[in-house]
């Protein structure tokens, strides 16, 4: 019987969420506490700082500094989009024996999926012990087998309270600024952009008109639908995906980039700005876009209270799932049937999981008329939490 | 001896924020309990709604209604930019009989400053005995002889955190993403966006240029500015006012508005989009903007809770200041000088405060610099209240 060589790996991939570093201190606690290993490692900008020695010793990081750094948007390792090719897994098989990496657990998304599912089955090739078990996260709620994701539940928090909070605003402003258009996160699907639905009580309630990547928009139908609010309510305030595209794939001002820099790379705007312009010359009034950006995923005020909890339990889950044998999966978020919300986590092979996107179903979006179903509230809500209740004097 | 008549209104005017119905309530609540007057009306929209005989009858709001609206973003009566104008005067004064008005109370800035002076001055001339006392509220912090304005320490706790939360994701995201550029609200003054740097507890912290109308932008020294940190910690975020300028009055991308309505609005973007295109173009990495909009005045997830409770407090002042017969005055916040933050309200005349913009003093900004003194943090810090405290592993 062979020793496994006994030190973590833990890495940090993709984009950053409002939780992504409470699962990361997840991993590193419940790795300590399992005394299994002997060194816990993280690599800086995940594959990046692993390919360029550059790692971080987080075995005896003082638990007062985990608390702060669970509590911490961002990706205190930092993060990376270095997509695995090839010819690295070489130098990162070196790399780990150098460090006598014998479990690997990645927090990351459908990419990070792929990444391990390739190094779990080429470290297998190349005789190299290697157990990997990522944690999933990403405020797009894309992955599938998984009920949803670390990190979804915060940002869709930010977003829902965004709509609401705007809506009061434009409903106050009245003529003087009525029309608000907000321009939400997400890269293929609607999860994040449909949470702003969720603070809606009353018809005059925000958003009027949500748009999402799953269902084309039509200019007319879109400033037919902004205008229909806005003479009925004397405002309106619209949420659009930033990847919501006309039915030929692109939106009126959006076939050029803004900006191409000196090397190249063209910038594009998202569609609120343009769509802003088409609604203020159709309608007459003003209108504003906003873009929160990276707000929406790292606004600790915003944090649900369940999501953070949620990440820290997918990341002990990971290594007492390592720890029992599992390898070349990942964390799944299960919800528990019955009437109140429960979770527990199960586990998913990362070859389902890696380059899939979940869609919203149908159950959740009718996608054809773009209508966000009850059946879409009800899953999010308790993911959220509480909300608070606005009221009219009027 | 006559009697006054003994009907109370109540307006809402200009720019929301977060505890303009904190005002409100204040309002309702301290005349309610009063027992002085007979009935509470709220105009609709302001000016607007008062013209056009849109009040409302708020004595016999439940209290449980009045709960919710206190903590509601935007304005429950509905605000409104109507500016006073001579010949509105006699048309409100006959809509002011008619309702039995004798006490009037705005929550606005400085231009509602002018308006409740120019009314009391009128009022008197024509014989119509009219107490008039104002609320301060403004997110931009820019009324004359008050410490601040309640909305603004709100307000102030969204940019602080947005920078916070922007930072920490643009450090993790390194090289796929390094630099961010915000945009935060201020009609004439810094005081919103210099509140950004309320989080930075180190000199890697974000935000690491911050841009206020006060100091004109040079943009050769804001990129090199951008640069400088860029280099020197991996990652760079810079806050921007709306309103910060060049020397000339004009940013590059600026001098034309990036849309004209049909009815001939122009629409000028800030310039956190132009910046951004400009440090991109120059260092050839990617560069976000972002525009949270009225998210930063309407986020209730970031009220601070003292100006929620000053807010309260300046509205129920506001009532006993006209009980105890003073008249054409605005409430103002005082802080009592100590080693703890204590606040109590004071009065000064309308005519004072109307129409003027309170810069920020030299021992809280630089202007020849930009750079934000150790005095504005110490004098903003209570307004906010307390600020998570991130850590970094690496």
């Amino acid at each position: 019987m062979t020793f496994h060589p006994k030190n973590v790996l833990i890495m940090q991939s993709g984009g950053c969420t409002n939780v992504l570093n409470s699962s990361l201190s997840g991993i590193a606690a419940e790795a300590a506490g399992s005394r299994a290993f002997d060194r816990i490692y993280g690599a800086s900008h995940g594959l990046d700082g692993l390919l360029d020695n550059r790692t971080v010793d987080l075995t005896d990081v003082p638990e007062t500094t985990w608390k702060r750094v669970a509590r911490s948007p961002g990706a205190a390792l930092g993060s990376t989009r270095h997509k695995l090719t090839p010819e690295d897994v070489p130098i990162i098989l070196d790399k780990l024996a150098a460090l006598d990496i014998g479990y690997w657990f990645i927090v990351g998304g459908n990419d990070s999926a792929e990444t391990g599912h390739m190094l779990t089955v080429e470290a297998a090739k190349a005789g190299y012990d290697l157990v990997e078990v990522n944690v999933p996260k990403t405020i797009d709620n894309d992955l599938v087998l998984t009920d949803h994701c670390p990190g979804y539940g915060s940002a869709a928090r930010f977003v829902a309270l965004a709509a609401m909070g705007a809506g009061n605003d434009a409903e106050a402003m009245g003529v003087a600024s009525p029309i608000t258009i907000q321009e939400v996160m997400g890269r293929d699907t609607g999860w994040l952009a449909a949470a702003s639905a969720l603070g809606r009580r009353e018809e005059r309630d925000a958003p009027h008109v949500i748009c999402l990547p799953e269902t084309p928009i039509y200019e007319d139908r879109f400033v037919s639908r902004v205008e229909d609010a806005y003479t009925r309510f004397g405002f309106a305030v619209a949420v659009v995906s930033e990847n919501a595209r006309s039915a030929d794939g692109v939106l009126g001002g959006q076939s050029e980039p803004w900006f191409v820099d000196d090397f190249g790379h063209a910038y594009y705007d998202g569609p609120a700005r343009y769509l802003a312009s088409l609604v203020a010359k159709r309608l007459g009034v003003r209108v504003r876009y906003e873009k929160p950006g990276t707000i929406q995923r790292s606004f600790v005020a915003a944090a649900s209270p369940r999501d953070v909890r949620e990440a820290e339990m997918a990341g002990r889950a990971a290594v007492r799932a390592a720890l029992d044998g599992h390898n070349d999966v990942i964390v799944t978020l299960e919800r528990i049937a019955g009437t109140r919300y429960e979770c527990t986590t199960g586990l998913a092979p990362l070859e389902a999981v890696g380059g899939k996107v979940r869609t919203m179903p149908a159950e959740f979006l009718d996608a054809s008329s773009g209508e966000i179903q009850p059946a879409f509230l009800r899953y999010l809500r308790p993911l959220v939490g509480r909300l608070p209740r606005f009221a009219r004097l009027t």
